[in-house]
């Protein structure tokens, strides 16, 4: 404990202890429950005798501040004991009392543009009670995880293997899983020797090394529209300006597409062409030729974000961009956080020789590797089948999930609002009739037991308002019909009080 | 395939083709088995009459670098028929093979400075046989790992919390452990509360967060010199103009820090003030407070690399610059990477709330959050008390080597060679005489059976040559004097090869 005694000032040195230990409980630098050092311990750190030590906690006890176990110490009492009941938590440092640094004047532009970002999304989550039924989100459902076998399999790596994946790790990550991944993506046609795969920490960390890989400040990269949000935002951070491909029902249109690369020589196209998100929707068989056709003509790479081809909900998984590229013009992203387990972050990058090399570079520099512990037990427990009874067993899950939503939405909902029809992900988009904002809608929506999220949140160009997007990933199969009936109760209760134009409006499939 | 064919050449076009394709097989952008694009096709996207591309491909055939299979194709030879036997695997895949896109045109600057840094290191990391003694590295021995405990309590921790550690999980980190570390820091006199501690991948996450939240391309970063690599190299990927304080036994020297900040307004000042990389060395309590001053006088927050204070060979630790920081001017990085399992990839940054609010945001860009399971079981670990068992064994080990390291030096080495004493941290630093670059010690070295790293490594300014690192953590105890004998022994050989000026140099300590 870094405590500077004073010997030549008048006060004792127990108080001084005393008042020093006092700040630190009372800034809650030390928590309740905290254990102080022993006295002989701390005594002798400070060269002052037990006894001063021993009077400084009891005059901490008798304060309220800590309580003393015979045989045990002194620990920190509860907050209650010491604060102001306010239950106001926030008691600020010291440290933050006294800014002698203006960080605001130091931060950067990459860290402003993610700034901004969070502050034009911050009203789209928010937090609700329990009782609410939640379409936001997006997640798995945990209570799907196949958590015991993968116990195991963790077990018998660290047992058959600790010392080697617990040590440092080359970049490129562990072998058996890049050729694991190598036959696991020929089901979904892509073609991939395990060196052209770099593991990653889920497909969050792809982006983010594509675009530190390829994004100088003022280039322009072309994205589908509706997105992912945090993909749109690692590209702005890295000060990227991004122009929209709009989705119509067969995926980005071609027409905008072919604009932007002809008008803008974009350094790449990101676009997720399977299990969208937020429609589910997939790219048809013709469009995702015509998109390839026009990228190699204008040398503009594809960023696939491939989501999890395995959760799909036709007869066959769709197919992704990189399995039709004959010509290496596509990266593809992949991840194990939808299918398995988000909380192992772990992704996976697949792309040419040159660029793996680049983006192994950057993986390096960003965070060394990816821990090969985790890659060691995902390895595992794919090689087991343990994975692709897990898929077959959730999957069903999550397709009896978007049944039921999509009957739903079917029998509740009012005239003039539509949705998509999900192929593949955890969600669809809704779109409300135009003179409607689902941001305005929310409030209500979380008041009556329902939430989703705006669709705004997934456009980067300012507009979607009247869109939202319900996941259904994560909402009890029984609960789906009571959430979308509530949902369709605020909405006609919102297209009354706005009363709109009376025409039905044709509203842009998104 | 994109083969530009020059119609104007003597050269017939069908020799031209084969010519191009030869060079694609030799190098490898076409691996063996690969299938040659149908003479049909291949004659249309050439604009040339099949029987060219027909008679191309007899020639390889012919060769020895294609076989044709009749009804089936042209197909590229395996490696032995057309490489010099090297037994070279690589064969590359079709994709690569026709570089449709040209990658090396979008690469950002951000990836270009990565490049260049990896090149202008690459001649430091040799790979030496088993027999060869090394000093390289600089990581912990994973014979010293606690490999069974940590399974235990990973374990436990699948089986109690399995499901909320496997899910998405906040950026800042698992609550239990940050408050562990608020507790664990105090040790070291770092006064932090859990929510000035954000979670991270290791440092090296730490200082990547660090450099996107602060550095603008064109800044200036302080760093101290020698310094670690890795640090440097992410400054100088987000665009910093690294400039050097150099040390002196003591520390970065002062005079030259002074300079740095009022003349070139540094967004911060990098260093590692205990178990100092390369040199082992801590700074002074004078010094410490010197360089705090100036940095608060001046505006210049310090990123401080704590490496980990418990890894020390004095008879207390070292106590931190963020101990002594009373103005919030520190954000300091730990690491679990040295004392427990660098394999975890898990590390903290403290700072104050307004920037580990934005260290937070840019977390969550980079990769959303960190494995809340390996944070959990970490935790646990901690908590249970089995980190400072196994710290108190593994700093007893790393000291009998340093000790013996210190002793080998003292008995082995020519005069006109000094190094540090190291009271931190894994490893030393060598300066021989003026006159040699250790990296071209280095190729001897191994040839007589022992290794170490180029000190230039170290150096942000080009110098350093005459300098070598030895790092002892990973050496059995019982091995190091023979290492040394060895180096010794090489050393000698080239102050004799290269005739130095005979008198004694007083090399400026580093």
């Amino acid at each position: 404990m870094n405590l500077a005694l004073d010997r030549d000032k008048p006060v004792p040195l127990a108080h001084q202890i005393r008042a020093h230990l006092e700040r630190l409980i009372r800034e809650r630098r030390l928590a309740a429950g905290a254990k102080l050092p022993a006295t002989r311990e701390l005594a002798r750190d400070l060269g002052v005798n037990r006894a001063t030590v021993a009077l400084a906690y009891e005059e901490l006890v008798a304060a309220g501040l800590a309580h003393a176990h015979v045989g045990q110490g002194t620990f920190v009492a509860p907050p209650t004991s010491h604060l102001d009941g306010a239950g106001s938590v926030n008691g600020d440092a010291v440290r933050a009392a006294r800014p002698a640094i203006d960080w605001a004047a130091l931060v950067s532009r990459h860290a402003q543009s993610i700034a901004e970002d969070d502050d034009r999304r911050r009203g789209f989550a928010r937090e609700a009670a329990a009782s609410v039924i939640s379409f936001a989100g997006g997640m798995p459902d945990s209570g799907l995880f196949p958590t015991e076998p993968f116990r195991r399999v963790l077990n018998q790596v660290v047992r058959d293997e600790g010392e080697k994946v617990l040590q440092y790790y080359a970049a490129a990550g562990y072998p058996p899983l890049r050729s694991y991944l190598a036959r696991y993506l020929l089901r979904f046609g892509v073609e991939a020797r395990p060196e052209e795969i770099l593991i990653v920490n889920g497909s969050q960390q792809g982006f983010d090394l594509i675009a530190r890989t390829f994004v100088d400040p003022g280039d322009v990269v072309a994205i589908e529209q509706p997105t992912y949000p945090r993909a749109a935002q690692v590209f702005r951070a890295f000060g990227a300006q991004l122009l929209a491909a709009p989705w119509d029902t067969e995926g980005p249109r071609p027409d905008a597409f072919q604009r932007l690369v002809t008008r803008h020589a974009p350094k790449f196209f990101y676009c997720q062409p399977t299990g969208h998100n937020p429609t589910g929707l997939a790219v048809t068989a013709e469009r995702a030729e015509q998109l390839l056709a026009l990228a190699i003509e204008h040398q503009v790479p594809i960023v696939e974000d491939g989501f999890d081809a395995s959760v799909h909900y036709g007869t066959r998984p769709a197919m992704p961009l990189a399995a039709r590229d004959r010509d290496g013009g596509v990266l593809y992203l992949g991840t194990f956080s939808k299918i398995l387990f988000p909380g192992l972050r772990l992704g996976w990058i697949v792309a040419p020789i040159p660029v793996i090399e680049r983006l192994e570079a950057a993986k390096r520099v960003a965070d060394l590797h990816t821990s090969a512990l985790i890659q060691a037990a995902v390895h595992r427990f794919c090689a087991s089948r343990l994975l692709d009874r897990h898929v077959t067993r959730a999957a069903a899950e999550y397709r009896r999930r978007r049944d039921a939503l999509l009957a739903a939405l079917r029998r509740r909902m009012p005239d003039g609002v539509t949705w998509t029809e999900p192929s593949g992900g955890f969600s669809l988009l809704v779109t409300l009739p135009p003179s409607l904002d689902a941001a305005v809608v929310l409030p209500d929506a979380i008041e009556r037991g329902v939430a989703f999220t705006p669709g705004a949140a997934f456009f980067v160009d300012g507009s979607g308002a009247p869109t939202l997007r319900l996941s259904f990933s994560g909402v009890p199969v029984g609960r789906i019909d009571e959430g979308v009936r509530r949902l369709a109760e605020v909405i006609r209760g919102h297209v009354k009080r706005t009363r709109p134009r009376v025409e039905r409006v044709a509203v842009p499939v998104v």
